[in-house]
């Protein structure tokens, strides 16, 4: 079995792919998460229907994230 | 009476139907989850109306869960 | 008086039908819960105003119920 | 003062409507709740601007109730 | 400094408008409430954009509560 | 560093603009708050895109908080 | 491994760019916050897709926080 978490931990340092709540998509490196799922991406890039932008370091919160993937 | 997370833990190494409160589907077989219902799945494959995804290993954040049964 | 805990454990083992807050009703054997009201049903089908879909065993989770009668 | 959890006892027994959040009325006797709002109706009557629904005995999960009065 | 808690109390057995989320106003006496801001009006009256209507004694859930005025 | 809730304590008599969730804007003179950032106004004007409202003494409920800024 | 609370404290004293749950955008000078993730901002500027708006110092709560980014 393996625990959200410790997946999370295995994630550490790789390029992730995250969607959040309201559609956003947010690619990077994950550096480093806590117990709420709140994030921290470097190199982010994000993307909306609209619009890709590069974002540099990025704190996002847990409680609107809905998936996490390998990139 | 099977105790909710009773179920998850029988469908532990199943391909597993997840439907998200975003209305997305994804299908891949479960290999973790949390108290919190933050489940692991690998192999997933994610669908919404307008698309099919292969997603690989994925964290799903247990809040946005609506319901999971077996594939 | 009735708690809702205990009207819930009257209807283990009957069917039950089930409004979720996206209007999705299912409909199914009552055959777990806990105090979140997270629920376990058998020989599921789920019914929009679009689908008719049987689906077997089914998690449900609680946050997402909003009425639960017998059928 | 009249505490609201005191309110609902008062209620116990007599017919009641309730509005939920979806907008759904629901007609019928109190015959339980607990710490969280949630209520046991018997012979309930649901009416949405479509529809009158009969369904007996239901089960409503406080975290959905908007306000609850005498009929 | 008047705590929120304190202006409900001062607030008792006096006409208050009462503004829920989902745009719904009601207008009556509080005459109770608790730690959640759960509230009892008595002699309410409901306003919505198309409809006025009398409730007599009500219990509304404080989850769904923005605003309290004095009428 | 200045913690979010002693800059509640500095704006404590002053006129605030009050942003909520549902887009609504309030100005008025703090006089209280709690630690959930339940808000106590008074001289309230509430301001839609429809409408201004003069409201005196408010209670606002923290969940429904946007922002919080000197008028 | 950079703990979410730890990039916070680094992003003391310099421009952030915050994107809330409703789609605004802040940009301010970040000089507090605590553990909920609510913020304040000083020399703040808000952009919707209508405005810019000079706010000053502004109290944003925590749980509208979608993603905070270095300027």
């Amino acid at each position: 079995m393996t625990m959200p978490m410790n997946l999370l931990e295995q994630m550490l340092n790789k390029r992730i792919t995250l969607l959040l709540k309201d559609n956003r998509e947010l690619e990077g490196k994950l550096v480093g998460y806590d117990d709420y799922m709140n994030l921290v991406l470097e190199d982010t890039e994000e993307r909306t229907p609209e619009l890709v932008r590069r974002l540099g370091t990025v704190v996002l919160r847990g409680n609107n994230v809905v998936r996490i993937s390998l990139k």
